[in-house]
């Protein structure tokens, strides 16, 4: 049985995340109903990064046991417009788009002016507050090595371990757009969002950068910020090293 | 009494075009309806370009005979997501939005690639048809200068004269999108999108360049080419000259 690999870009607006839920549009669900008409037969989608609902994505991978289909606009043609399979090929032999992953890259984007867009609605967190800029660089400069991101991730996250190693983390301004990418080894639920959204306080003012980088140290949830909204975050690339 | 100045973004998608229609959900209307809550006295707007069902702009500039709204997140809270007024202040006495345009400028957005994007639904015409961009390049290069663009809008438009200035035109690519720009004068009902639709006939190979300069010189409507959708289209800003 060979193995496939595919690309996904996906508007997460109209779905409840990535995973098939019953009774739910999920992006999962979409892309195996659609795939099941083209091969003829039922496919198990394994992820690299399941989204939550409402996050984005450019470059989500995953994998399935069976061949690839043989036409991605026929494919694409049984999608709804948000979702798009941007490739499809053959994987090597035993390939898993979650376990094998070695780096995921997300990035979330702030629209950082007074006045809202409309082509970013649904697509950035709109932020007119007050924002120091040279804080959120100082934040992300923290980030990079192993860390443990208990602050950053529910309570109820029923992890073994919250040590996470961060790659890069830095903020990138491109016009009215402040995006904030970090790659790690992997990332636990909303800790992106919860990330975000306390170096946003600390750029306002409201934290200092001292208390981001005890944050890191495995302080309780109830210590870190809010969780910012979902429709910033996009799941941007995974990297498979040699496997790729 | 004073003239006022608006600068107005709007995502044309859930809007039966700019002018005011009863019954229907149009970006002035929607103007109108905030400024006289804000203003406390009924306003009607003048516009650079009146836009068609679904057309976007990132730089509309309209007018009105009274005072600048105080605070501009008072007018945006009252408006739609999809519209928002980026600035909004005193203009010379007497500037009027449409009649002192000395040009305006409008971008069509094509992607121009085989699979589709799902963060350019509704903002940029999916091409994945055959396209020579140097063909492309060829008939922009012929549309600066003065010409009759019969062939370009609808028969039953109603104008005195039916040459315009084009002051410049060419296309601009940037990663998979290719980017029709356009200045002129003043622009007919669906030029633009007339002149797009037929320039990408002539780049798939179904037409010549040299036919698409013969339309230029007055040729009927049922000569010329497909008038591409409106949801490729971008109202993007206005010259004003001396008057801005």
């Amino acid at each position: 049985m060979p193995t496939s690999r595919l690309t996904i870009a996906y508007d997460g607006s109209p779905f409840a995340g990535w995973a098939r839920q019953p009774g739910q549009r999920t992006v999962q669900g979409e892309l195996e109903r659609a795939l099941a008409i083209v091969l003829r037969q039922g496919v198990a989608l394994t992820v690299a990064g399941r989204t939550d609902t409402g996050v984005h994505a450019w470059g989500q991978v995953a994998s399935y046991p069976g061949p690839p289909p043989e036409r991605l606009d026929g494919v694409n043609a049984l999608l709804p417009p948000e979702i798009a399979v941007l490739d499809a090929r053959l994987a090597p032999d035993g390939f898993d788009a979650r376990r094998d992953a070695i780096a995921r890259t997300y990035c979330y984007r702030v629209l950082a002016r007074r006045q809202r867009d409309p082509f970013e609605l649904g697509r950035a967190l709109h932020w007119p507050h007050r924002l120091d800029e040279a804080v959120l660089h100082a934040c992300a400069a923290l980030l990079p090595g192993t860390h443990d991101f208990t602050a950053f991730t529910p309570t109820e996250t029923d992890h073994v371990r919250f040590e996470r190693i961060v790659s890069s983390a830095r903020w990138v301004r491109d016009g009215d757009i402040l995006a904030f990418w970090i790659t790690a080894d992997a990332f636990m639920r909303n800790m992106i969002r919860a990330l975000v959204g306390t170096m946003l306080e600390v750029a306002g003012g409201r934290r200092d950068v001292d208390g981001f980088a005890r944050l890191l140290t495995g302080r309780p949830r109830s210590e870190g910020g809010h969780t910012a909204p979902a429709h910033g975050l996009y799941f941007a690339s995974v990297d498979y090293g040699e496997r790729s």
